[in-house]
């Protein structure tokens, strides 16, 4: 047997044959037409062909995944309607007689490598999105069946050098029991798929599909990051109790979806969720989430080619508001810029985009696109229980003018006659340090704070945390963070407010105990992190992490604190 | 008279006639050409000669503008033994019968337009070296007469679109009273250069050069950022009083060079200066400098192909440190990355460079080229008071191993019998917030702190400094800001040590009371602001600033505490 390393990408363990996955080979030859007319023809119906394929795929990834998993597919979709693509391949067979495919693979190739030698990552990605669609339509032209990951129906563990997006869509969470890949990281496509999907995955693991033969005995370890091939019986046997342990003691999480958050000593603390459209709402309300407590609107303006009107905002927030059954939604303002882009609002190119023109400082600017969503928000709080939080708020003024646009907007509204909510509670995000370090004078001027850890921990740092070059200074539990974290808590307590937190650190093991100890009122998570947070809840006491919270401030590193955690609360 | 507003980037007042400063006019026509081998000479030929005026130019620059100024035609003779470029254009002479110019001008406008669509500011700003490189070159093969700024010899007050590195190295402040551009910024080339030649210049006045004629009379308000035009004997008289009130202040000014810097109550504060290189010791002898605060010693890697030597940075080092006499010479260990490349380093590409591999970053990673640098600092310390500062210092671990491989070098020094001083203080840059936030653990671990207040803001604010479209939030007197400092300087005071402060903020009118009340112990500034910070703190008490300081700390928005500061501070 050989064992290989990589990231665990999602939990538990899965044991079964590998399916290697491969690219099918495609040989482009160049060709002189005849026939341009019937060529350019041909091209359609591949184009169309695929065009049909990818709706499909897209329902039935919107189903089974969520609208903002299947949003990809709209914009590949949209590659395929682009007419400065479409346009270039027929003129390359017009003008230059050129056959389908090789004019095809052309263009797509000059499209891919302007993309890849852009710097902004968004536009980056792109170049991605258009590597799958060419293939699509290649595949049509070459009558080369793309091998479907929908026709596996037994069941495997998928072994690839990555999973395009294409590829997740067509996972079947029944037969495919959990996959490895050569590249990837935590937070890339294929990685955040398997947590979505709930399947144990490895990623990064480098050279999987050159050790691993489909049809051989595999072991993912999700947990752990490892790939066993070619177990013996002992290890089929040791990796088989850890898969039952993890099963049960995801049953046992799963009996706590009902209840509400107390620790040992009586302290509710409410277990939020985050979502970015309403489709996710299935996966929050499964894993028992007390509230949403990060709604990120962007989604709604990504992948499109301009604004969502009022009436469609007003129709998805009212939809999730709804659902959630006057149970608090936490409705985050517009939160573009930084590295997610509207390539229609044409901003401009940054040098330094996490520093830049986004969010609150966009939407103070524009405020047509900041007024049309604050109607909508309004609208819908008439249907349950909102709140509305401003993201990257950096100084009180931002807060105050936030703050008076909304009111306005509420105003009008109620002079409309249009019903809204008594009162909305407004937030804000702390994530920009300024805004931690004066939180006493923010407690005054908002109902609550969520302190968003990805952007605090990075600006406080200075380390971008997309970066992996610094990432080890990425340090959630460095004394800083803690102390920012305290002073935000102590100040808003001091004026009766509420603190929640929802970055990735208000789900982490380690962490828990310490914002518990600190004070914190709500944390909201990923939806899958909600019953493992809740049952490590139930056996911590606020009383005693006070006092260890408070000891931690004073050490001296990240590291030291993580251990001292994990001595004392955890068993790994 | 008309008048016109624009940034004030240099203060002072000039009045005098415009000198309208006009690119010459260069007609490429594209020829065929029989002789290539002829051509390729004539082009050669005047490569040579802007190579030889690009000299002259250079040793001019160095002596009377320092060393760091006239490295920017270092970096143009570089453009013109590029054999990228050369070889480009002879090939075109001779595989296509081009004439020189057309060549010349095609090859410089592909380069052009490849720097400029770089997102990288530093690659960007390289295509305006080559754009002044290859009018030089055209100038030469077309005989056109470029228009030497060099040339005028009586008062004038130059009006320009903007002015290039060849222009404002060849401006003679004998003769040039003032400047005045349509473009540019505080922190644009020209602007630095008119505070460093200390003559009244107003830059980005946008249409300087369509509303002056060459002749016409025109006043230069440096200081409040306005261009007077052909103004009435009335506005004259006004202005001439302005100037020989500014001249007298700067008289009263330079008579405080020799004293050093005690505040109204007795309180000594240091008063030090900023350099980049031995050159830069000029100003700061004449402008009575108590101390070298910030020795940024990048420039010594920069505009180069190769890494300087140990002997040839002890070099440097010992120059600046014998000079200053046994008066305190800080040495910041190499900070690059970030706006700051050395290409021959192959640093990665990033997409928030402000937020990631740089300074103390690469250092620790690269230990050779630290290790280079420590040796020849320490080497340095025997020869007067050197202190040596890390830069970027974001965690203990970092502070730790900087001080490990300090002692390593020190020890391995001595042990070879080299002399090194019985002590060199070494300290830290505070320019990360948390580092600000844990200043007490840090505290234990340095001699000294020195707040960079430039990175400071721009990651507590997270606006990047250097982005126009945040710049508003790039706020020095935002109470967060001032918190922090306060945060550190009594963290440091606890433990008895000292801090300085060597950012921007630290030689700003406004700052300057905040800071003495909230009790910093030097601050290190450009040159030219050390005599008016001098006299302006003859003026104030610390024990009554103290109280004020603690005040300010409470206020709702660096509005407010500029506004409070003035009022009571300062006549303007």
């Amino acid at each position: 047997m050989k064992q290989l390393s990589g990231i665990g990408a999602s939990a538990g363990i899965a044991i079964a044959k590998a399916f290697v996955h491969v690219e099918p080979k495609m040989d482009i030859e160049k060709k002189e037409v005849q026939d341009a007319t019937a060529e350019i023809e041909r091209f359609r119906v591949a184009v169309a062909k695929s065009k049909e394929e990818l709706t499909v795929i897209k329902d039935k990834a919107e189903q089974e995944l969520g609208a903002d998993k299947a949003e990809i597919f709209a914009a590949h979709l949209l590659v395929l309607s682009d007419p400065e693509l479409v346009d270039a391949v027929t003129g390359k067979i017009e003008a230059e007689k050129q056959n389908a495919e090789y004019a095809m693979n052309e263009v797509a190739s000059m499209f891919i490598e302007m993309f890849e030698n852009m710097e902004n990552e968004y536009m980056k990605e792109r170049a991605a999105d258009i590597r799958d669609v060419s293939k699509r339509v290649l595949g049509h032209l070459l009558g080369v069946q793309t091998q479907s990951l929908a026709a596996v129906t037994e069941e495997m563990i998928v072994i690839a050098e990555d999973l395009t997006p294409s590829d997740t869509a067509q996972l079947n969470p029944a037969f495919i029991k959990g996959f490895a890949t050569n590249i990837g990281g935590r937070t890339s496509h294929s990685a955040i798929m398997s947590r979505s999907l709930e399947i144990p995955a490895v990623v990064g693991a480098k050279t999987v599909t050159e050790e691993i033969k489909s049809g051989m005995t595999v072991i993912i370890d999700g947990t752990e990051g490892t790939v066993v091939i070619e177990p013996t019986e002992e290890e089929k046997a040791y990796y088989e109790q850890k898969r039952q342990d993890f099963l049960k003691q995801k049953q046992e999480w799963a009996k706590l979806a009902g209840e509400q958050t107390r620790t040992k000593d009586g302290k509710h603390l409410e277990l939020a969720a985050n979502i970015g459209t309403p489709k996710d709402l299935n996966g929050v309300l499964k894993n028992g989430a007390e509230a949403i407590g990060l709604y990120r609107t962007e989604f709604l303006y990504m992948d499109r080619s301009e604004l969502p009107s009022e009436e469609e905002q007003f129709e998805a927030y009212k939809e999730v508001v709804e659902r959630m059954d006057n149970k608090p939604v936490i409705i985050r303002t517009l939160d573009i810029g930084g590295d997610k882009e509207l390539p229609y609002l044409n901003l401009p190119e940054e040098m330094n985009p996490f520093l830049g023109y986004r969010a609150i400082r966009i939407c103070l600017e524009e405020q047509s696109i900041f007024r049309v969503q604050l109607r909508a928000l309004l609208r819908a709080s008439a249907f349950g229980n909102v709140k509305v939080m401003f993201p990257m708020i950096a100084t009180l003024e931002e807060v105050r003018q936030a703050k008076a646009i909304f009111k306005e907007e509420e105003e009008r509204l109620r002079s409309e006659g249009v019903a809204v909510a008594d009162k909305v509670e407004l937030g804000i995000m702390v994530e920009i340090p300024s805004t931690a370090v004066a939180a006493d004078l923010f407690a005054k001027e908002v109902d609550f704070f969520s302190i968003g850890t990805n952007d605090l921990i990075q600006y406080t740092m200075a380390a971008d945390r997309m970066n992996e070059q610094v990432s080890y200074l990425y340090q959630p539990y460095h004394p800083a963070i803690l102390r920012l974290v305290k002073m935000v808590v102590d100040a808003a307590h001091k004026e009766g407010k509420w603190v929640g937190m929802c970055g990735e650190m208000a789900g982490d093991e380690v962490a828990i105990p310490l914002l518990l100890g600190l004070g914190i009122d709500e944390l909201s998570m990923s939806a899958t992190s909600i019953l493992p947070a809740r049952s490590q809840l139930l056996g911590l006491s606020q009383q005693e992490l006070s006092s260890f919270a408070e000891e931690m401030l004073g050490l001296d590193s990240a590291a030291e604190v993580e251990r001292r955690v994990r001595e004392r609360f955890l068993t790994t």
